[in-house]
C-alpha cells in the first residue's frame, strides 16, 4: 500500500514596522491578511491559478465563508515569519485551510481559513472543477481535518 | 426570581471605499480590525478605561488570545454597519466576545473574540481587578455563552 | 462689494490603537487613508454624491493625480483628530485639496491631495459636469492656492 | 576625473488582492506602504542598521517630516512592482530620499520622502553620525536634487 505524503505550501513574510502596534508586537489583524497573502500566493505558485486570472479574467472568486485563528506566542519587528499552509477539508465548493505561522522553528499561530467558489457576476457557489481539484490534492492533510 | 437584562454595546461603521477589494466587497480583514476597535470603544465608552490609559500609563494590555469569525453575507460600500458586542464568557484574565455586524437589520457576520489581561512589562497574564470587572458585568450575556 | 467667505468641510477621527506603531505615533500611511476618507465624506456629505453613487453606478472616479503631506508633530492614541477640507484649486477635471489636521488646536499636518474625475470604463479623464463644479464653488480658498 | 556612479537600492513588491480597491488598482495609500517598507529594508540591508536594532535597541527612529507622491499610471493585481531608492538630500539630520515604482520598465509612480533622526525618548531631532553617513553617501544622487 503506497502512502502519498502531504506536502505543505510554504512561504516566508518578513515582520516590519507597519505590521507592529504601540506594544511593540504585529497587530493581529495584519496575521489575517498574512493568510489571505498566503493563500492567494498558492493559488498562483502551486495550482497556477492567479487572482488576476481568477477575479478579473474568468469572473471568480473564493470570498471567506469561515476564518479563525489561536495566537501562540507574539511575533516582533524584523522576525523571519514562516507560513505553512495545508488542506484540512476538501469539499465540492469550499476549501478550508490551516495555516501555520512559525518564527525559528517556534508556533506563533494557527489559522484555520475556510473559503469557497463562487461566481462574482451571480454571486452563487459553484463546485471546484475537476483540474483544479486535482492540483490541490498534494496538500490534503489527513491530520489537518 | 429576578433577572438582569443584558445591554449590549453598539457603535457603528460606515463601509468606505478603502475598506471594499477588487471584488467590490469590504475585505475580510477589515472586519477584524472594526471588531478590534469595537472592543477598544468598548472599553473607554462603557468600562472607562481607554486604551491610552491602559496601555501607556498602565502598562496593560488585551491581547487577543483567540478570534473568529463567521460570515454570512457581504458588505458593500456606503453601509452603515451596526456592531453590537456582549461579552459570552468573563474568566479570571480573558474576555470572550460575541461581536455581531448588521447593515439594516441583516446579519453580516458573527465574531467570536478572546482577549486576555496582560502586563506589558513583565508579560505575564493578571487577574482582571475588581472594579473592572463589575462595570462589564452588565454586558455579560448567557445566550451568547 | 460682497465677499463669500469659504466654507471648509470639517469631519473628525478618533485616534485607535491599530493607527499607532512601536513608537506610540500614528503611523503616517493612516494619515493619508483619513485625508481621503475625509474627501470621500466631503463628496458625499457636502457633495451629495457618494461614492457608491460615483463608483458603482455611474462607474466614475476621482484617481489621486498627486498627493503629499507635511507633518508638524505627532500624533496620539485617544487624540481627537479634526480634519479641514477646503479646494484650493479647481481645475476643468482635477480638484487639489488641501486637507488639514488639528487636535485640540494644534497643527498636526497639512496634506494637498489633487485628483481627477475619470471615466473607470474608457480610463479617460473628463470634465468636472457644472452642476458639481457648483456644489464644489463654496469650498474653493483663495488662501489655500 | 574620476566619478562615482549613484547605486540606486532596488527590491520588489508583489501587487496582491488586498492592495487593491473596487476600482481593481492599487489604493494609493498603500503605495505609500511600500516606499516606507523599502526605506526601512534600505536601512536593513544596504546601511546594516535594521528598525529592530534602530527602534528597540537603540531607541531612535526617523519619523516622516514631509512626504508626497506624484502617480503616473496604476498599478493592477499580479503586477510585479519594482521599487528603487536615490538619497536626493543628506541633511544633517534628514535624509530626502526619491522612490521610484516601476513594472516592466513602465514608471507607476514617483515619491518624495523625507525623514529625519530623533531620540524616541528625548523626541529631538539629532545629527545622522559619521559611521552610518558614509554608508548612506553611495545612494546620493544629484541628478534626483
Amino acid at each position: 500500500m503506497t502512502q502519498t505524503a502531504t506536502r505543505p505550501y510554504v512561504t516566508e513574510r518578513k515582520i516590519r514596522f507597519s505590521h507592529c502596534d504601540p506594544a511593540g508586537i504585529v497587530y493581529f489583524v495584519n496575521f489575517f491578511d498574512m493568510v489571505s497573502g498566503c493563500v492567494e500566493d498558492w493559488f498562483g505558485e502551486a495550482i497556477g491559478f492567479t487572482f488576476n486570472e481568477m477575479h478579473v479574467k474568468q469572473r471568480l472568486g473564493f470570498p471567506i465563508v469561515n476564518t479563525g485563528c489561536e495566537f501562540f506566542r507574539p511575533c516582533r519587528l524584523g522576525d523571519q515569519l514562516v507560513l505553512e499552509l495545508v488542506i484540512a477539508k476538501l469539499g465540492r465548493s469550499s476549501i478550508e485551510f490551516r495555516v501555520r505561522g512559525r518564527v525559528a522553528g517556534e508556533d506563533k499561530f494557527l489559522a484555520r481559513h475556510k473559503v469557497a467558489l463562487m461566481s462574482l457576476d451571480t454571486q452563487r457557489a459553484l463546485p471546484i472543477p475537476a483540474d483544479l481539484r486535482a492540483k490541490m490534492q498534494p496538500y490534503v492533510s489527513a491530520e489537518a481535518a
